[in-house]
């Protein structure tokens, strides 16, 4: 069924212990689509890059069933930039380079023919732009997700109070869970964050796995023990994008296919992990998902 | 079938969040005794306490099936006494007070009736204390399990990893695996404690749960989600105990049942956690253990 993903489409330069690299692919948008396109094609994209973003780099998303009608090509701006550096524990990391460049004044234009959205994906944007693209949508989605992060609710709270009002899914990390109820508790924050409005919420545990969250019910995905997390960036988003289109493929939202839509999307993060940017979700086969999501279940399996 | 309980009985000074206690029974040998009076009766205990022990608190230890015939009372000498303060978030603390005292020179003297012993579970203490535990017994038991801490990786490594060689099952926290074999990746930690003669590792990530490896083989039991957590301390030993003591309930070393003997683990911890000390621990009846491992199955159940 059709999905319609927002987020940004940008460039990444990132330093782990493995080694750095210059401007590469990068942006939530980026990965959540890339991610999507093994469960649904095509997938419809809002984005904004400017006059520096590559051809090829849409052409690749292109020959990955990735619409890019709705990307626009600023020809006055330049491409969204974060740089990071990662520690050697991997699960800290030091934002060296932010610049918004066009995403700063982005207007989420979504083109009529992806008006029939029936699972929205809204990655982490400003929650002004996120609103904006549920009231610009002619017919409320069957499932409305959203990601979001710490730096909103250092600055934008009572707009992310009122966007996460309007969605279906709230998918956010641990510590943003914690910050966004003042609760230390997952189970204490979930609860706060179901009173706020969404039925569903996904808190992302990182390397210890992810929790899924509907009325009194929790369901739990533990991370895989890789040999070796080359670049955690975008491995939340991928995790956004494997729940949400798993989802959207089976046309199903209900909770006992959440409890599926998990496992995959963190079976996708973790083919994210093991390279550089968006390199580990490329080339995939379908037989490399089924076996990962079959590691998955083997390792809570009596 | 017979379990032999080896590790310190003490007392704690704990503050938390929550409140603190003055000096209460503690200690990694009673913990897990007590933890194990629910699978096995009696608990063989070898330990030492000094002569401030309480009367009323080695009558409740008998009161739950614990044989207290090796236990060794110092007629000049003080109990074992650790303090300490656990920080907001749980995870953390700062040990503010450890007297030794008769735990300093303690010599494990093995009571003839306990020579029969089938499963050895060698909580927390010296490694040159655990090794002569081992030596001491005239038949090797079915099973040989310790459990060890950070401190002795720091003053006294040799003697660890020679008494590590010896034992069948190492169960110790993530921090501690990674310190040992100077591995980040618990996967890679695990594989080279096996190299180093377990045949079984369990690695206990606290909130984060528990990884059972054994050969290529590994198991994840998750954590609960508590609404509060009110004292970690003896969790770990807590997790020890209801591993080892099911094994030895079920006579039944194979990694199948150490599958379920792991979730036993993590329920016990989970009540131990919710009270201060030792409290958790008491009065619990076999339904509300039975309660709680159906919760963690249900957690991972598709």
């Amino acid at each position: 069924m059709s999905l319609l993903v927002v987020g940004s489409v940008a460039f990444d330069a990132i330093e782990t212990p493995f080694g750095k690299t210059d401007k590469i692919l990068g942006g939530a948008g980026t990965f959540i689509a890339l991610t999507s396109s093994y469960f649904v094609r095509p997938v419809n994209v809002v984005s904004v890059v400017g006059n520096d973003f590559r051809t090829a780099d849409i052409d690749m998303m292109k020959s990955y069933g990735i619409d890019t009608t709705g990307l626009q090509i600023k020809a006055d701006g330049k491409t969204f930039f974060w740089s990071g550096k990662y520690h050697n524990d991997m699960n800290s990391r030091d934002t060296l380079i932010t610049e918004l460049n066009v995403l700063g004044d982005f207007d989420p234009i979504i083109p009529a023919e992806y008006n029939d959205c029936q699972y929205l994906m809204l990655g982490n944007l400003s929650p002004d732009v996120q609103r904006l693209v549920i009231e610009r949508l002619p017919n409320r989605p069957k499932l409305i997700a959203m990601d979001t992060m710490n730096f909103w609710m250092d600055i934008a709270m009572d707009s992310l109070v009122q966007t996460i009002s309007m969605v279906d899914a709230l998918i956010i990390n641990d510590g943003e869970a914690r910050q966004l109820t003042g609760e230390y508790a997952l189970i204490k924050a979930a609860r706060k964050i179901l009173a706020m409005g969404p039925k569903t919420v996904v808190i992302k545990k990182g390397e210890h796995g992810a929790l899924l969250f509907q009325g009194e019910e929790v369901f739990f995905v533990p991370a895989l023990l890789l040999e070796e997390v080359f670049d955690p960036t975008g491995a939340g988003d991928t995790f956004a994008g494997g729940f949400m289109s798993y989802i959207a493929k089976t046309d199903n939202p209900s909770f006992e296919n959440m409890k599926q839509a998990v496992i995959y999307g963190s079976a996708m993060a973790s083919f994210c992990v093991e390279k550089f940017g968006v390199e580990g979700l490329l080339g995939l086969e379908q037989s490399q998902i089924e076996e990962r999501y079959a590691a998955f279940r083997k390792l809570v399996a009596l």
